[in-house]
């Protein structure tokens, strides 16, 4: 059940959001504190040096973190957020960002991200801090 | 001549980013060790609680640090960063990202970057590490 | 007055701190939103590979946070803290680590702290993201 | 054989660190690319609000991530780290730090600590990047 409603919410977010769209942004699958999307790596997404802009693996990453604080229906924003970058993405690439639940204690959530490509590869690890702000996520 | 030459790289780069047309990120101004940009909040930049995605607010910061670490011509590639959200952003309203300098040592740099919204409130708060990995950023 | 009250709470925080005795830990100064701290490093603050043990470094910038962002009289506490190690420091060295504010945004503060040894090389960057939890720093 | 050797690692990393008489610092065990050490948390480690002090906390996850960078006995140094803070310690607490590597990528790699406290409550979370800088952690 929880899992159910898990994926609900990241479905209904994941159709609220206008940068899904944009970045053709795909709902993988989420459950209880966890969350998965992904991406394909476009000559827009792309930066100064041919590779994918940080900000877009930033964002990945930071979709799939907010999926899964918002998984118990618990309104929740990102309140910090940190990434270290490990190898450069090429256009074409898909990348794939799977948050998962470290620790809860009364409003705080930390969560982990790894942001793979589709050779396996790791190409970043984001970690996130939420902070419930009380009411549901999703109606 | 060393603010002329952070001008040049930050335009630069700026042209050739996929990712400056895709999000209408404009150039503002840059000098050496430091850099800042800009981009209006449309509605394709939100998540789904309706206010600026995080991704894009840190993409926007992430833009203004890679222009002012690589502001001396050394090829240099952000490793890490991370940001801290202080106040939600809503479509339509410009964001300002102005990256400074912290230090240097060895290859690698600390750079801050301050996001403000044109009513002057601080949206971010925004930490970059770099490193530098040989040959220029621009010829 | 503002940089008075900061400086009698530096102080009060100091001398109840069982740290700032076992550190050797010495109040230097402090005003509204900064405080500036010092220590120097002893054998017993070394790791396994000779040099100053990270979490001497980060304890001492997390020293000059606490005080900072305490130094308007509302009981606040670290939330996260972010460091980054630029230059290795050896037993006999003085360290002194200063806080300034960079962002208040209701309950949340955004303070950088830089780590100097007495050569004026820059050792270490810290960030820290403090919360106000109600009441006062000190009596 | 390589968990004998992340061992023999920090044990020996563990008897140079001038800090771990100092802090009662324990080790526990280690394997290849994990960690955990503990200590008990003693008068003289508490900050001015009567709790552990945040560099304490840090110390103790930071010395685990250093283990663990240096099982493979390759030397590495932490070059950035992160903590968040989620519950508040007192003196006699135990605490125990275990740290898990969660990618290597060239000379970079990226740790995941957990800091519990006898209770079994998680009391911080830290994530430590470290580079190899050549030659072995221990002869």
């Amino acid at each position: 059940m929880s899992d159910a409603l898990a994926r609900r919410i990241a479905e209904t977010l994941h159709a609220r959001e206008g940068t899904a769209r944009a970045w053709g942004l795909k709902f993988e699958d989420a459950g209880e504190g966890w969350a998965r999307c992904s991406l394909i790596v476009r000559p827009d997404m792309l930066n100064g040096h041919d590779v994918a802009h940080g900000g877009m693996i930033f964002a990945l990453a930071d979709t799939s973190f907010a999926w899964a604080c918002n998984s118990r229906n618990v309104k929740s924003l990102a309140q910090h957020a940190a990434i270290t970058f490990l190898s450069p993405v090429t256009a074409g690439e898909k990348l794939i960002a799977e948050a998962h639940e470290q620790a809860l204690a009364g409003r705080s959530g930390v969560y982990a991200v790894k942001v793979t490509a589709d050779d396996g590869r790791t190409v970043a690890i984001f970690e996130g801090l939420s902070r419930a702000v009380g009411g549901g996520a999703v109606d």
